[in-house]
């Protein structure tokens, strides 16, 4: 079983040529198929056209040992990528009883009847495989042929998804068809740091090449993904060492791992540092609330907050004093600290943040331009404020979730030092 | 020039195989292809592997007239593109003087030097022209030969996106490239009505060959998009009176069309209408106001808002009755209609929203599942309530999602009374 198998990968369907959808199920097979050490050296797209899809296959089947399809299983008469690979292959196609019986309960759970297309989806190459639709109708084929496997899987991302690692997977693993050989990545996922920056102190880490490491920015983060090849317990290795190369010289820019999110990240924080929080928001408009509450059980830590856009509702809802406004502007350190401890008090809470700031595109003077932005924290003790310049170029999205990002940064970096 | 001459795409980049990024690119050029009229039947994805991509461009010269690469055109040595096309078309690379100025500038500019790998970019095969890239370093390139045209163009797309657009599509229409008949979509944006009903409605026009009509599920609203294809003033004439069907099965479900975004819709008849809004907002915990804000302009009619994620906030910001909460529980019609009111006063407003529920994942009892969400709106005369169950399966951020929908709608529909 040594032998490096290829995998190619055919999506089938017009609307991909026409540019309607964007095909990641292609992206999510290639992920899989890299995880098990199955190279894939082309990806086909082609449109529901027997011809072309017949063609596509010919090739695929001249340079490569596992070729998966996805879409065209479905009930239209424009479904074809079974009687297509059939075809090739001079196989005749029969009706599974199990894939017959799920699309009969599927339909008189319903309430429908079935029609002789929605029939037509229980056919599958004789001698192969059905793969279960536990989502949806059409089932999937699984074909060893030849010492070639074909798959085919919905394009139905969740239907495609399920019978990948439900089905394919397993049964390539139980056949011997995984590589000796696996690519696996790792993702740290940095805030409070720019790109440049982060490629200065890293510089030397990322002239390699097993592992590499390659910086991917993203609105107000930076991640890098550490990619390693060769044998598992191997790879494992050169992952962990990467990452601890990376983390000695990021220490706290780094928050968290793969698919972990600073939401989140910051609301364990919170959990665990028993305090309650709440927030006052000018230019967000209660994106850094929305962030804060979109972690499960955040309701154990945060109070709420006051969205407060105009100047009247800062001196009503969160006591800023009105000499402050004229003294400094509503964009200003002084009043963001002012509505910090207001939201503080409002709600009763341990720690009061607060955002106020120029989104744009317009509002923006030479003194105040468009993009800044004064973030504040307040405890019982004390208070912190930070100036942020994000300018103009983000826009008025990337400025608010910058601004958020700054926020919930701001208060990780607290939440670190004191539970530190 | 009536011939139809056909495209093919090829993507160039082993991270595509490896499954780290997804092709948008290549959504994007099939878009245009579409709109200009000229089909595209296949789409290739090869790593960055010289003979690989010549592989792949022997195939597609030999079935299409038109190829169109993106990636492979930057500095490093996997970047191969132009190398391995010139290889198969037996031409040299010569460095192109105006590619050349540019990169010069483009480094003295940021005060570093050009290394040899990065004035290789400046390569292009003899006889093609280079297509000027305004965004970054790589230039593109443009090559007819033989009859057909090979478009280069690098893989970051928004240096992909301006040469296309920039370049490539008036390059093509001055050549007579064009196509006579085109496609061209239209999107018909509904929202308050599910992907069932919606389809009850309009069962009859949907099974249409030409304009095809394909709905389209996001969360809280359902797509339309409308496809037809002919010459350039039968296509407008097509999707105009499919439009108009439409929209007379759906009436006011309809709430916008192509890229505009209920937030979007909804911040113009506001400001149209000249009435003022403050929220207040328990599960959504600030998504409401996130999405007000998120236009443009919006502090003309946005005053503020509470995130009133606890009891004591709902009475002690929003003045709701500790009663109500009480008889009624947080989650409740009251309780929601008492926030909106509450919203009303505190920040002085016209109209107050509210929204109260149960986003999960826990949280839920019988009589009030997860799901659960009330609406309010109230005005100085009146005040109306809507209950909404979305179910467990939609998730946290689906229940928060499809709340801050239903809230949008409401004010909506509310608007568009009081307008019409």
């Amino acid at each position: 079983m040594g032998e490096v198998r290829r995998a190619e990968v055919i999506s089938v369907g017009t609307e991909l040529l026409l540019g309607q959808i964007t095909d990641t199920n292609a992206t999510y097979i290639c992920q899989r198929m890299a995880e098990c050490g199955i190279p894939v050296y082309f990806r086909q797209t082609v449109g529901d056209n027997f011809e072309r899809v017949q063609e596509a296959f010919r090739l695929a089947w001249s340079r490569a040992e596992l070729i998966v399809f996805t879409g065209g299983l479905g009930p239209t008469e424009d479904d074809l990528t079974k009687e297509a690979v059939a075809a090739v292959l001079g196989a005749d196609l029969v009706e599974d009883p199990g894939a017959l019986a799920h699309l009969e309960q599927f339909f008189a759970r319903r309430g429908r009847s079935m029609t002789a297309n929605q029939r037509r989806q229980a056919l599958i190459p004789r001698g192969a495989l059905p793969i279960p639709n536990r989502w949806g109708t059409a089932p999937g084929v699984f074909w060893e042929a030849d010492g070639r496997v074909v798959v085919m899987v919905p394009g139905v991302p969740r239907e495609m998804r399920g019978m990948v690692d439900e089905f394919v997977l397993p049964e390539l693993r139980r056949r011997g068809w995984m590589g000796q050989e696996v690519i696996r990545s790792r993702v740290l996922r940095t805030v409070g740091i720019g790109e440049g920056q982060l490629e200065e102190l890293i510089r030397d880490l990322i002239h390699t090449t097993n592992p590499t490491v390659a910086p991917l920015a993203h609105v107000g983060e930076v991640h890098l993904r550490i990619t390693a090849r060769g044998f598992p317990e191997e790879v494992s290795r050169l992952l962990d060492e990467a990452e601890a190369r990376l983390r000695q010289r990021l220490g706290d820019a780094v928050y968290g791992v793969d698919d972990e999110t600073l939401d989140g990240v910051v609301g364990r924080l919170l959990r665990d540092s028993g305090l309650r929080v709440a927030v006052a928001e000018s230019c967000t408009g209660g994106l850094v609330g929305e962030r804060l509450t979109s972690v499960p059980g955040s309701s154990a830590y945060f109070l709420g907050g006051v969205v407060a856009y105009g100047n009247e509702a800062k001196v009503k809802l969160l006591g800023v004093p009105q000499s402050l406004l004229e003294e400094f502007g509503a964009v200003s350190a002084e009043v963001a600290e002012a509505m910090a401890r207001g939201a503080r008090e409002a709600f009763g809470a341990d720690v009061g943040i607060a955002v106020t700031g120029i989104a744009g595109p317009s509002g923006g003077t030479e003194a105040k331009p468009v993009g800044r932005v004064y973030l504040a924290l307040a405890d019982a003790q004390s208070s912190r404020t930070v100036r942020a310049d994000f300018g103009e170029e983000p826009g008025r999205e990337g400025v608010r979730r910058l601004a958020s990002q700054a926020a919930l940064n701001l208060l990780r970096r607290y939440l670190l030092e004191r539970g530190g």
